[in-house]
């Protein structure tokens, strides 16, 4: 397994193909995730977005993407974090947040916050980011979709 | 007063004047005003940002941003309200909040989102979000610097 952190010309279709396979999102969060890859390929750091990309033999596994949040200090989003479906179970994921928290730690990062879907289809979503050390900071009910809250976690970094 | 919901040429330094007297907001969050008329003006509806101006004599003395959150059906976001300083208590805050709210409630928007910081010098701020029906659902501390959380603060529509 190697990780690299640059964004390359082509990367907008391996994020496609590995948000679809996950069967974590609805179809209309793909374009989303792709954009920030074409932001990032457009206008390099200052897009705001980071990426870490796990591969093997070349092809991209996994992928976390974060960035500060606009008006924050030192506040980082982890916006999407995704391991292909067959890939699942291997690690990656664990590997990508420990990338993910030494980058915004090198960046100067106090704390990491995710957001994520309180739906039953998520709880193994949430017990994963529980395991990596965050905590449910905030519900938001009906936040997404009737029924369908909004779950923050938050990790403070030391 | 007269109100307009078009963004046109010359809005960035409105926006960027109401920002900056407003008394409100830190040095580098008025770039990221500016930042969305821009993107409005560039993209039109297709930014996700809508704006509605409040004006005297065709010189805006507040606007409000807002628009859907990416990822949810009936969520928006309401992104900015301001008035300018010399401005205020005239009521132009609570008129640019309903005509937010008629605007999201035509666009099938079912609640309002709102995040301001939990600083003692926002307590206004935070009084004129209750007075308009909004209640606090969440608060995450230290999120924008330390010492400085946010609340965030939601209105269900009917």
């Amino acid at each position: 397994m190697n990780f690299r952190c640059d964004v390359r010309p082509g990367d907008e279709q391996h994020v496609r193909r590995m948000v679809a396979s996950s069967g974590f999102f609805r179809l209309d969060e793909i374009p989303v995730a792709v954009e920030l890859v074409e932001e990032a390929l457009r206008k390099g750091a200052a897009s705001g977005y980071s990426f870490v990309f796990a591969e093997e033999e070349g092809r991209p596994l996994g992928y976390a993407c974060f960035g500060l949040i606009p008006c924050t200090l030192s506040s980082f989003d982890l916006y999407w974090i995704v391991v292909e479906q067959e890939c699942r179970g291997r690690g990656i994921g664990r590997d990508l947040m420990m990338r993910v928290e030494e980058a915004v730690r090198e960046s100067g990062g106090r704390r990491v916050y995710i957001e994520t879907s309180t739906r039953d289809q998520y709880a193994p979503t949430r017990h994963f980011y529980e395991r990596c050390g965050y905590a449910k900071v905030a519900e938001l009910p009906d936040f997404y979709a009737d029924g369908d809250g909004k779950a923050v976690f938050c990790r403070q970094l030391d």
